[in-house]
């Protein structure tokens, strides 16, 4: 578990590896992005995609749960109160790979709750081939080291 | 369908409604978000929010769903290439409803691909109160009209 802390700028986090299927892409589309190149196959190929690829909310909720799962571990948990600059560089296809690195961006403590601090990080979601699937600056609220532990 | 010659800068367009309920906010937690005020009410009530709340990932994907059944329909599909200042302002909780607002905010034709425009929209997610949980800006791919059809 990580307090503000334990956190510098540039420091790198990684996390395991998600390999995405088509059942998956699938599944994940009917619930809730029911578009012809995440649902089928043969339409995909006509659309833009030339293939099904995953929906990009798919990726992300992906994303979240690697880094969840990842060496990225605030103490109080992965809190966002949003981002910016959510990209979305090259399609998701059936049998990648996905993994994410996390750089710690910018440290700034709160200024009316002295139990806090945000962390800025840029999360980005790479394929197999080390390409890019996506990328995210988010804010992170992650709970100051308690006084007890710190001083003593 | 609507083709990129069909948008207008402060346009809205609504979406229908849909509500969340425990078990959908635990079902894809446990899948993507498995943190333990998206997964367990007693440990939630412990948690900076007080209660069982949906992930942040969780109520973007249900709007994307709101976007795809809703009336903003872009010929070609909804096709985000990425976005800014994504945030979540309060927590969705069990019994939330929620609905989707879309306003255009700039049009862009592409440059290099004159078959297609950019369509800067703002998409807001508000509960069953009118207040937003979801804000964020989206850069959408829309198809201009064809030749054949809008010179006929």
């Amino acid at each position: 578990m990580q307090y503000f802390e334990d956190y510098a700028v540039g420091q790198i986090y990684h996390s395991g590896r998600h390999r995405i299927d088509k059942a998956q892409i699938i599944a994940f589309a009917e619930q809730f992005d029911p578009q012809p190149y995440h649902l089928d196959e043969e339409a995909a190929k006509k659309s833009l995609f030339k293939g099904l690829v995953a929906s990009g909310w798919h990726t992300a909720a992906i994303t979240m749960r690697l880094l969840v799962d990842g060496e990225f571990k605030p103490a109080g948990g992965i809190l966002g109160v949003g981002f910016d600059q959510l990209s979305w560089p090259r399609p998701v296809r059936p049998g990648d790979e996905l993994r994410v690195t996390s750089e710690v961006l910018e440290l700034r403590p709160s200024k009316s709750r002295p139990d806090r601090g945000l962390v800025r990080a840029q999360n980005t979601t790479l394929n197999q081939n080390d390409e890019p699937v996506q990328i995210f600056t988010g804010n992170l609220i992650v709970p100051r080291r308690p006084a007890a532990l710190s001083d003593r």
